[in-house]
């Protein structure tokens, strides 16, 4: 095991209504006034916004409001929502949506307070992100676990760069968690979200570590829960112990507890985000076609690793005598999975084009290699984008 | 799923030498004036205090320190402790230990800002524990899980009372793990500490909250590893990577994020108090000889619940045709685990006596019937305690 820190100091407050506190915690929080961040017409038409509104007004938290965050979020939404927190005194920044309203959010936090452009903790030209205003969020989808994480990942327009910071500066006080709220989202959304989540376990799974059996056995766990509960999600979207388990889940996939003490991998992210970066398709979406293709590609890496999520995870029988035929069958179920909650598999399906293969692999900016479980030339990124798009069950 | 607040925000520095941060650890804490607690000759004899003292001198902390804390922790060292705080302005206590130190550690840095006997907090008479000095542990034993807790236990010698206090007050600003401490314990120790991290488990894992899926995983998860690595640092106590694995998995055993949204049970560690209390033993020893006895009696209340974690954990067969006997498959390997990494699994083994049973029963004060996964009321209780006198294999 690798010698790590863990640190994750957010409050959860979980369960039925707990929306109706937030303004009593972003007041035990030290916030005096309030940015209120949201996306699109959801959480108005909802009640929520009105919800939440009520809530600080009854604590006597005045607050400024900017709605319009888009998926893959913006650096001008980021702008505006710094100029906004400057113009008005803000000393909070309260989320109110999915991942990419956390991020927006944790972005204006940190941008607010920082003696320059807030593109240079993405761009790397400065970081880690130790000092932000305070954030706190109210989760409405299961997925990027950025309500319990220190990463944000913003979207520059000029050119469609997309990129991430992190620190514990940006790491949200409190994250407000109601499974009710989930009950709205389209399947489509909360799938995108499934896959993001085990997409955050993979990342960590697939290691060169050796003997990190609690964390090995920690991942397995959030992904059985999900190949469970994702289904019954989707057929039955108010099911509330269902969406109870996605949603924890998710928080449990993104905090690092499962997967602190181990080298990590994240190549499919980063292969992903030009996906979503050009075509502006979810993240879930995207990763539902590269991950498997990059499992295809690197999985005679570390065969008895793959065959060990195949058999554990997704039940498949050990063949003792051909352990990369259960390496393989571990993939194709995890493919048939995302197929069978109606995630796109390939390019077609994603809405992606093959010609566009080698910008996106030029884009990613390649220098050498990437690190990882298995480091990647650009001519094997090429390749695996290659594997996703013609990917087929 | 129940609604929860999950907090944990102690700062978890793990790994090889991480003991030599510590001085900079209390700093970085707002300690200026520590007090050293710790228990025994071992930490002397191992050369780990005077690493401890370097660390905190070359960062310019100054210290005062306070050895001989026993097992199961005194009031009077408490007493002790306090006035050395409030006599010498001290502002950090550190913890050099385990869970017994740990404890001792909370609850002097609870009563040294407490107006009033800090045993009200453990008599009931006060509580929870909000307001505290900052404590910060060095851990050598992967047992009580109170490096990540806001818990503590303490022993009154006036009637040999043990008795728990909690509160966000007293949890740990940071703890330091580094699993090379381990490697000198007694493989007596290392048992005991294993099966009080399993028993914490198992504690939230018997609950009538139904469909929790993720925590069932997540406590699966643990049980699974430490039936793998325990005999491992059996065998080999220098085995590093076995040791790291137990202690993490002892941490994540009881931060409660395998154990939030549902009702718990913690009957077991309820009886076991008072074997502990009157004969001095482990309370993993105890553990050891009460939670099969408490299993074998509860066990009707939900047979697939027991053979679920019989198949899932202990790898039996399901019997499909007559559940309770993988329900009760699954209770014997757990004592054949127990036996085999050298725990007592009988009065005698431990050094018990049935005539002391009424006693105990007695002292556990139970008004009506406790809570929990099953109610128990004292003739109950009395029964669990016959059965673990003679239990077998």
């Amino acid at each position: 095991m690798l010698n790590f820190n863990f640190y994750s100091p957010t409050e959860f407050v979980f369960g039925k209504e707990r929306e109706n506190e937030v303004g009593a915690l972003i007041k035990k929080y030290g916030g005096s006034k309030a940015l209120i961040h949201y996306g699109g017409g959801s959480v108005v038409r909802s009640g929520l916004l009105d919800r939440v509104k009520a809530s600080l007004e009854k604590e006597g938290v005045p607050y400024v409001e900017l709605g319009g965050v888009m998926p893959n979020p913006r650096d001008s939404k980021v702008y505006e929502g710094i100029n906004l927190v400057k113009e008005n005194g803000i000393d909070f920044i309260l989320s109110v949506g999915g991942g990419s309203c956390i991020d927006s959010s944790k972005a204006i936090a940190a941008g607010s307070v920082y003696d320059g452009d807030f593109w240079d903790y993405y761009s790397g030209k400065a970081g880690p992100i130790e000092k932000a205003l305070p954030v706190g969020t109210i989760l409405t989808i299961a997925a990027a676990g950025s309500e319990g994480s220190g990463d944000s990942v913003i979207t520059k327009e000029d050119g469609m760069l997309k990129r991430g910071a992190s620190g514990s500066g940006i790491r949200p006080k409190f994250s407000v968690m109601n499974p009710e709220l989930l009950f709205t989202l389209p399947s489509y959304q909360t799938a995108c979200g499934a896959t993001d989540i085990m997409a955050h376990v993979f990342e960590r799974y697939f290691t060169n570590t050796k003997e990190v059996e609690i964390t090995d056995r920690l991942c397995e766990a959030v992904l059985m829960t999900m190949i469970k509960e994702t289904p019954r999600v989707i057929a039955d979207p108010k099911n509330y112990e269902a969406c109870a388990n996605i949603m924890w889940a998710g928080t449990v996939a993104h905090t690092n507890i499962v997967g602190v003490g181990r080298d990590q991998d994240w190549n499919s992210h980063g292969i992903e985000h030009e996906l979503s970066a050009l075509y502006d398709c979810a993240h879930g979406a995207g990763l539902a076609v590269i991950m498997p293709a990059w499992m295809e590609f690197v999985y005679k890496h570390d065969v008895m690793r793959f065959a060990q999520v195949a058999e554990r995870v997704w039940g498949c029988k050990m063949n003792y005598g051909n352990p990369e035929a259960t390496a393989l069958e571990g993939i194709k179920r995890f493919r048939m999975f995302l197929k069978s909650i109606g995630m796109p598999i390939n390019f077609e399906e994603l809405g992606a084009k093959v010609e566009d293969i080698q910008t996106m692999v030029d884009k990613m900016g390649i220098n050498g290699e990437t690190g990882g479980f298995v480091h990647l030339k650009p001519e094997d990124v090429k390749t695996i984008y290659e594997i996703a798009a013609k990917a087929t069950i």
